[in-house]
């Protein structure tokens, strides 16, 4: 799909704004889900003008993360590219990565008599593992000519990043995970997965001989697990598939990473959404592709906080007309997957999308619902399809063929 | 999927009928489309009785050229089977092509001191540029043993067909554009772009030397640019893949060359709609599959002429029920492709359709419309998919597995 839409790109001045209500998609609860609880009058009065549907993320049934979530809606195929464990996590906790970098997830764990006693050394709390991680980066700078980055996580987790002097060869961080998934076992040793990993898995080895050294007498954490290694991917950057300057705006790290990894400028920012429009006002001349990220409504979302996401939905909405007075060519507004409060979690349902330019049919649908969002113009389609459309209503594709 | 759908051909002597309102997909002006503002009674009554759905020709976003579309409808891939431009062209021109061709899109243009002052030659009048064209063919007949047929066109545009005493291998068209796109430069040298293409490009060699000679005094057409050499696709005939005997119905040639290139009967036919009523009722016990083409609606959106979309939907209204009347065993009423009047040209938008048999659900739409379409038994789906429902709803595809 992106090689036929790369071929027919064309250039214009137009805009595109993807507002990504993270997590926006939900299930009933005394028969009305978030969006149809939510009083939102400026999200339904705009749906009844747009293209409305819903959009399938991965495929029917498969719920996905953050990362497969974005790259869908950013047009990429998010089985062909899938982001490692080690780079998202990384990436969320604010590491910017690069092509000579290798990114680790990893767990502070509890080792007794060289067996695994507890996989997440007793879930320590927040405040304890970071200083254990501070530590960490303080005696260890480098193994061998790889600096060695360590970023404090939530609990038992952290992230570690080896970045070497040179770009890595793909396959580099083949490495099997050193975690057995199971108390009572010995850790795996460090074992590269292919030849190109061989270098990462010798500085690995050091590093974990290293770190246990160091935190050896610690009561709990006293051990390390070590999951997902993996590089950045050689993804084409958005700016070459579809000659658009994207911008980032968005307050957590993760998906500014994300958006870093195919090329967007993604600059720190800080606060909530009075802070994200100040932003995307302040840079709507400069740019042509906004990606404008909100946070919350799935955050509550994946508390079971019905009410928490509800509001957040019409804080949402208070700030849309701000949005829709810069007067984008194209506006979408939708979720990167569904995050419905009686789940607490992501969940595989289809999620709802308005689209709206001055090329939709529109009045198909009364509100923005999951339910009304299924009488809409653009049915229930993949999820790639998405950013070829937002190309076709701005004006920015060519025809096919004569 | 026409390789599944071959193998469960069986015989029958059903009939499909299978009306192209080239462009009949619309978009709302002050809330209606053209569907909606024509008065259409027969239409509306047929569709409460069919299948309806909106189809997509190529993919999400991608606005159709003809050939993909009338490609797409006949059940080819379009992605997979392109059809090259000078190939296209030289149809529209009234060219017939076989394998032994190569046709070639041509522009007269104003040289000078060597370098492409105007790539169009002024966008020279119709009649000045044809008489030109006339005098190229009364002079050149033949470049080695190549038969040199001119077609003239609109404006600075014409066509150039070789035709070659044996087929050629695919592969022998592969030459650059010799049109730089940019004034201001020297014109391609003709560039054969794999081996086979060597014995062509020496042809279209001598050709260009051969007409810039004769054309160097004109003020503005003294030189030629070609685009989109291309060859017949070795393309799969349509009688093979589906078992039916194919008629086209078209005035205009373009459509008439697509439909011979898959094999289809198509003569010339002079006229509008009465001429091609009354050809199909003519002929409609000798053939089982029916290409009827209707243009006008298409040229009227294309000009941005709402209320002439309107009036030749109207006026096809009113012959509908004389095809009704052959009692044909499938209808299919569509398009090849959306062209909103407010686009002036072809769109990406979804194609509204209906397919009339004796085994429809039926009683899902009030009228034939790109909204009421929406809630059809059809859904949106792929415009492939529209031969395989035909065949299906004709009784000619056999169970598949048992």
């Amino acid at each position: 799909m992106q090689n036929i839409v790369r071929g027919l790109i064309q250039k214009s001045t137009s805009k595109i704004v993807l507002i990504v209500l993270d997590g926006v998609g939900g299930l009933p609860v005394d028969g009305k889900t978030e969006l149809d609880a939510a009083y939102k009058p400026n999200l339904d009065s705009l749906a009844v003008r747009s293209a409305c549907g819903l959009h399938v993320p991965v495929a029917a049934g498969i719920t996905p993360g953050s990362g497969p979530g974005h790259l869908s809606l950013f047009g990429y195929d998010p089985v062909e590219w899938q982001i490692g464990r080690g780079v998202l996590e990384s990436l969320g906790l604010g590491v910017e990565l690069g092509k000579t970098d290798v990114a680790i997830r990893v767990n502070y764990a509890t080792l007794e008599d060289g067996l695994i006693k507890d996989r997440r050394a007793g879930r320590i709390p927040t405040d304890e593992s970071r200083k254990i991680t501070v530590r960490l980066q303080e005696e260890i700078r480098r193994i061998d000519d790889a600096e060695v980055i360590f970023a404090p996580g939530m609990e038992h987790r952290f992230a570690v990043v080896l970045r070497f002097p040179e770009p890595l060869p793909q396959g580099s961080a083949s490495i099997k995970d050193t975690d057995p998934q199971k108390e009572g076992m010995m850790p795996v040793p460090v074992t590269p997965e292919t030849a190109q990993a061989g270098k990462v898995a010798m500085v690995v080895g050091k590093l974990i001989q290293d770190i246990s050294y160091i935190i050896k007498n610690e009561p709990r954490a006293n051990y390390i697990l070590m999951r997902g290694f993996s590089q950045v991917p050689d993804i084409p950057h958005f700016a070459e598939i579809y000659g658009l300057k994207p911008l980032c705006i968005a307050v957590y790290p993760m998906y500014r990473g994300l958006a870093r990894l195919i090329g967007m400028t993604a600059p720190a920012l800080k606060g909530d959404l009075r802070e994200e429009i100040d932003f995307l006002k302040a840079n709507y001349n400069d740019y042509d592709f906004f990606f404008f990220h909100v946070k919350k409504i799935d955050s509550y979302g994946e508390d079971g906080n019905y009410p928490g996401k509800v509001s957040k939905i019409e804080e949402f909405d208070r700030f849309l007309p701000e949005i829709l007075g810069l007067n984008p060519d194209v506006t979408i507004i939708t979720g990167d997957h569904s995050t419905p409060s009686v789940l607490k979690g992501h969940s595989w349902h289809p999620v709802p999308v308005l689209l709206h330019s001055r090329y939709v049919l529109g009045d198909t649908v009364a509100a923005f619902s999951e339910r009304e969002c299924l009488k809409g113009e653009l049915g229930i389609f993949p999820t790639v399809n998405l950013m070829p459309l937002a190309l076709a209503n701005a004006g920015r594709l060519k025809k096919f063929g004569a």
